[in-house]
């Protein structure tokens, strides 16, 4: 606004965390009637300003503010004795002793009061320049009103209306804290955390304080390896509203858990004796369903985890909602005290339920938890659940994109260890290489493996075993690509050898132990990487054979990068790079791929089928040899109107309308004689236009140029008609002309 | 031998030129009792041997050899009367004046005697052994032939018996010649070559000559752009065997002109007139056909440009041979004369037949001609065929690999301009990145040729324009996108505008002359490129629906480099990287790109059908949008037993067998409400075993692994029958179940 309209010149930078949703950023900006040519961020501020009432707590928020300068904090606590209450010592300190002048605006609630939901920029943006005078405030509301109508203009008149509104009443709003001089010395608040793992004193929380630049090399590991789970020491509370169970409704299905982007919810089976001594709050009711007689269940949400998205309670099934959206502060101290409760006292019941159905799944502990992702992020909740299957021996390589972001950026590790130590081990290497990563690592344990197989092979040959060590290792020789026995008989192996005399032969076998448990090795991206970028490597190693698992998380745009096209992007839809509409069909991945005969090959959308793909990801895990499942994945970038708490709504209608197709291709069928492929999702409804005009990828178009939109959206339709009859075509051919073979 | 069985160092670097067959090769080999750490070539040598006896007039093969050293040279001469009448003055110089001793062997002679063919090396290493007094010449013998048995053992006794015949009988041949003193003063002998050029007569023939290295850099372009056809100056004359055509067998096809590898046969059609002063041997007879009435016909073979592949006579349909294979000697002097004559008294007549026909094509000057492929190579045929077809408009992205090499390889270029001037403009780039490349030539065109139809366009509204530039330059606007009418029309803007006076605008047209004339884009590769590493852009490129044609030239390995396996590479296969048989069926590159709906694809096998090869070729090229052209590429890597002039006959049972479809895939069938995929191969018929165990790369597994090689055979007839039945089912879906789509 200054740089455009005025004769100054302005200078800004912006340096973002990597967070998906609730993330830090600090803009750094410079006016001046000179040229400004300073490389450096800005470290002597006239005026400083915290969006978020939280950062006061994590943040040294005054760093380098000068003498005398300007803090406007943008919080609830709009009198003295709130900001008594709330704020550290440290900045009541920094405040007075700098006499700073310190201005508070509840932008939230005006916000809220005018229909812009969380959009707080405007009322901000007024409240800074009514305090910092760079220029005359009547003159920069005129700015201001200009361009809202040219930013929001093409999204109708009552957005700008809202707008304008809130640039109108900012000023009211704000508030100025007249402060005792006794700040001046105000004592130290204790603080906040209280971190046993030296890792997280020492490394993560200076990163989370964005102190992270004052660290030494020497804190870090030099083979770049991190401790996991290291997300769960955030308790960031971003969320404004949080579920509250409603036990009397709950029909303990447990979708809410499944969907939870953020593992921020999950059911918690109890024995009785275990609840002895429970916070009264902490009500449970009785475990429904075969093998869990005599339990008790609830649903515990992590509420300072939870990113508020509303999935859960938009999913949950019940006739009467069992889980209602209510304000963080509301629920905080109950849940906060329920949730240490059930971690101390409850112990983690994953043995009573199979592990393979949609409800069982949820009684295992999530192995990826409380991720960077975007709030709703449809992502997510596909690598959790997979986690929850096959978690302690997954082996993952990991394109770049959204998946490495929220899967893994420094300080924090999203993925876990269960209690017995084990978890994911993951890595990211390129954009372009993960499939090659991944076949890399599955090379690797393959040699390993044969290597540990003659090894137990050739003790075998050797007398004077103990009966049971000879029949752990016989046992695991001929279960060595099991799954589960591979482990029972290696751990049976390990037992048997701490009990033998050493020999150099079990001396070995000892430290191959890691080698016992069949893996399970996985390579994750976005459609960027899996049909563009990295496609080279994809089709490679799915044509080598491999026993691997591919999953490409379908955003249908680079996601990461902000929404560039990709050869996923469907026909019609607006994207970066494809502005005016994409003009080419969205690559048929799946039907390529298939045409190996060799490859399991599934198409998912959680949304409108949680139990497909449960099927999918149990069957691809199975199958010995490639796989490749391709997961519709709603975005913050494909613009969902109804909002991202709506996601799996959104999937849903995805499917009905034709617009995704569910389908799974499982070779192992042809070798019994059948039709491998089974298509699993109906013929489009009619409703394709619906589910289009709810999504800003389609819509912008259709305002922007409406007779193109209409012409895209027919050839769609006839493009989505025409592949569910190809698609139901090739699911009834008989057996012997489908092309499924090993 | 002398590394492996003494106790003597050896080193041994071996400098290659680039030629597939016919080439060049200098082995620089030390022996010695100490180790030897020289990294610089042999360049005072002690014993020079050369194989082969053109080499004396083409190269300075005595360069550095040391006074009183040895020289071993394999020709015809025997008699120190052949070795005054063919050695030029300076080797006679050099031999005398360094007295050396000096040797010849008839390698051949021998090699052919005991049913070797050309495969003399056996020969001139035993005398090697012989003369060079390195090791005792009994041990030598001994070694040899232990190593005889080791190398040739897997191929049979017969083979390891000629191999020790030529061992024993070498020493037999070896003649000593003994030099008169006046060699020392020999007169140089005129230069071979009478070069008009002067790019060829300072670079190509010194770098033909081997001694490129002395060239400064000067002598090159800087931006790497070189004159095209070249390659005509080499006239190698390396074949022994070349095809004479037999007037009164011949039906006037002209399939010997499509099949030869090296445009080193080709029809010629001559007025009446233009024969007079015809040397004698210039034979004709009356042209059969229609538009050919009054002309005169003749097949007229370019000896010293023929490789001796015998694909031509092979190919021949004739009732009795039209062709067949005589020595060089006996018809090089006729022959040499008569092309001579036909090239300056003989006009080409290019447009007296449809040149989309096979016959007619090959009255179309081939644009690309002697390249440095291996005799019999199955990938340039298809190539050359093209440049009748589209040559002069041509914009071609070449993969590295063969077609690379073959294509352009210093000093000499095969791709060569009509007498207009035009001719492909070829360039290659890298292996991986040949789409890409090829697509980024492509857009650079469609905007410099939207920038000339806006000028046109612009023009057009001006006034006083004469009534044939207005005309011509609308003709143009409204068939620019047509390749014969935007000629035309160009043309007529041309003639017109040198009419015109001139103006600004007139003038900027002039300089984008260049444009009117509409190009063809071609990306031409090899299957390692197209099916594994640059197929990521291969799939990018024909994904993107611009108006580009892909040829992937098949030979089911990587052949350039000497045969590594790809994805092209059938089950069952041996090759690098698969020593035990291919375990993983072909990868259907077909039928992926297919399921685009919008990308023209055709499969093609020149030996089986070279009228469907025609259509492909034509079709893809006026498809408007992306192409894609798999090519049946028979590759001495596959080892074919009958030899590769045979190449054409094995392409033909590639597809009787099963082994290899022909299809087409024409998306502008569907736009007609048509299948858009014609199958047009027949069903297998039941031969695969013979045509398998008449390859190399199939027969070595059957004795190496018979029970292996079985199995595989099987589960490769069971496959080939599968996707022919597959292809039959898409062939005979209702035309609107096929997905063919713009
Ligand atoms: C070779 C290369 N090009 C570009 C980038 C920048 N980049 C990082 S992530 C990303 C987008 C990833 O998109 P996608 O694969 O669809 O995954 P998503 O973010 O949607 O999950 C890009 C372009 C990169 N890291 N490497
Ligand atoms: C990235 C890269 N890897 C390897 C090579 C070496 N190389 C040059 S040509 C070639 C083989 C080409 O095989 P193919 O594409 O099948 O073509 P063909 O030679 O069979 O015609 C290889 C491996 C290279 N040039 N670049
Ligand atoms: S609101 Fe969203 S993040 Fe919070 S628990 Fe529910 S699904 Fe998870
Ligand atoms: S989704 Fe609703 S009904 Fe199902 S377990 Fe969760 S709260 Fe209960
Ligand atoms: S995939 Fe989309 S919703 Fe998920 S984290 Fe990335 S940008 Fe956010
Ligand atoms: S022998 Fe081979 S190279 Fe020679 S003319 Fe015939 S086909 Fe061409
Ligand atoms: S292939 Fe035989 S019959 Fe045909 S043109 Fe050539 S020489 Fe004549
Ligand atoms: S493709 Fe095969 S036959 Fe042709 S030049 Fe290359 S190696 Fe020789």
């Amino acid at each position: 606004i200054i740089g455009d309209n005025t004769d100054m010149y302005a200078q800004a930078y912006f340096a973002y965390d990597s967070k998906k949703s609730g993330g830090f950023t600090v803009s750094h900006l410079r006016f001046g009637k000179a040229p400004i040519k300073s490389s450096y961020l800005v470290n002597q501020a006239d005026f400083v300003a915290c969006h978020k009432a939280a950062y006061v707590q994590l943040y040294d928020v005054l760093e380098g503010i000068k003498d005398g300068g300007t803090f406007l904090l943008n919080s609830p606590w709009e009198t003295l004795e709130d900001m008594e209450r709330e704020l550290p010592g440290r900045m009541k300190r920094t405040i007075a002793r700098k006499g700073l002048k310190f201005y508070n605006v509840d932008a939230v609630k005006l916000a809220m009061s005018l229909g812009l939901g969380g959009r707080i920029n405007m009322i901000t943006q007024t409240a800074y320049f009514k305090l910092a005078n760079v220029i005359p405030f009547d003159q920069a509301v005129s700015y201001l009103k200009d361009s809202i109508k040219k930013t929001y203009g093409k999204k109708g008149e009552a957005v700008v209306n809202m707008n304008m509104a809130a640039v109108d009443k900012a000023v009211e709003s704000l508030v100025e804290i007249k402060y005792p001089e006794s700040w001046a010395d105000a004592p130290d608040t204790p603080s906040l955390y209280n971190d046993v793992d030296p890792y997280i004193a020492e490394v993560v929380r200076p990163i989370l304080a964005q102190q992270g630049d004052k660290l030494p090399v020497s804190a870090f590991e030099p083979d770049g390896i991190v401790p996991l789970g290291t997300s769960a020491c955030e308790k960031r509370g971003v969320a404004i509203l949080v579920p509250e169970w409603q036990p009397e409704n709950c029909i303990q299905c447990n979708q809410c858990s499944l969907v939870c982007p953020h593992a921020a919810i999950r059911p918690i089976l109890a024995a009785p004796e275990e609840l002895e001594g429970a916070p009264e709050s902490f009500v449970t009711v009785d475990a429904k369903g075969k093998g869990l007689e005599g339990l008790k269940f609830r649903i515990q949400p992590y509420v300072m985890d939870c990113q508020g998205c509303g999935s859960c309670a938009n999913v949950c099934p019940a006739k009467e909602k069992a889980l209602l959206m209510k304000p963080l502060e509301t629920q905080q101290e109950a849940q906060v005290a329920n949730l240490a409760f059930a971690t101390e006292h409850v112990s983690l019941k994953d043995d009573v339920m199979d592990r393979g159905t949609l409800k069982g799944s949820q009684f295992q502990q999530p192995l990826l938890e409380f991720s960077g992702a975007c709030a709703g992020c449809g992502e997510t909740p596909y690598v959790k659940l997979l986690t929850q299957l096959f978690g302690e021996r997954m082996i993952v390589a990991n394109a770049t994109g959204c998946s490495s972001i929220w899967g893994g950026s420094a300080p924090v590790t999203p993925y876990c260890q269960n209690k017995d130590g084990f978890g994911p081990a993951w890595g990211n290497s390129l954009f372009e290489d993960a499939a090659e990563y991944g076949l890399g690592m599955h090379d690797a344990y393959a040699q390993r493996r044969a290597k540990l197989a003659d090894t137990v092979a050739g003790i075998l040959e050797s007398e004077g075993l103990t009966p049971e060590l000879r029949e752990a290792l016989q046992g695991w020789l001929d279960n060595r690509d099991d799954a589960d026995k591979s482990r029972e008989y290696g751990e049976a192996v390990m037992s048997a050898l701490s009990e033998a005399d050493e020999t150099p032969e079990l001396h070995e076998l000892w430290h191959m132990s890691d080698l016992f448990t069949k893996k399970s090795f996985w390579v994750f991206g976005g459609d960027g990487w899996g049909y563009d970028i990295g496609y080279g490597g994809l089709d490679h190693v799915l044509a080598s054979g491999a026993d691997i698992n591919i999953l490409v998380l379908d955003t249908e745009v680079y996601s990461n990068t902000g929404g560039q096209a990709s050869k996923a992007t469907p026909l019609g839809s607006i994207a970066k790079f494809a502005a005016a509409g994409k003009r080419v069909k969205k690559k048929e991945l799946g039907r390529m791929v298939m045409t190996y005969g060799y490859v399991y090959v599934a198409s998912v959308s959680m949304g409108a089928d949680m139990n497909q793909v449960l099927k999918a990801f149990k069957e691809a895990e199975a199958y010995k040899g490639p796989s490749l499942i391709i997961a519709y994945a709603p975005c913050i970038n494909q613009g969902i109107r109804k909002g991202m708490g709506k996601s799996m709504e959104e999937a849903k209608l995805a499917v009905k309308t034709g617009y995704w197709p569910l389908y799974r291709f499982n070779p192992a069928l042809a070798d019994e004689g059948k039709n491998p492929f089974i298509l699993e999702s109906k013929a489009p409804d009619g409703t394709l236009n619906e589910f289009l005009l709810g999504e800003n990828r389609y819509a912008q178009l259709e305002q922007a140029k409406p007779e193109v939109a209409q012409k895209l959206r027919e050839e769609m339709a006839r493009q989505y008609q025409e592949r569910y009859e190809d698609l139901k075509t090739l699911s009834e051919l008989p057996a012997d002309k489908t092309g499924g073979e090993k």
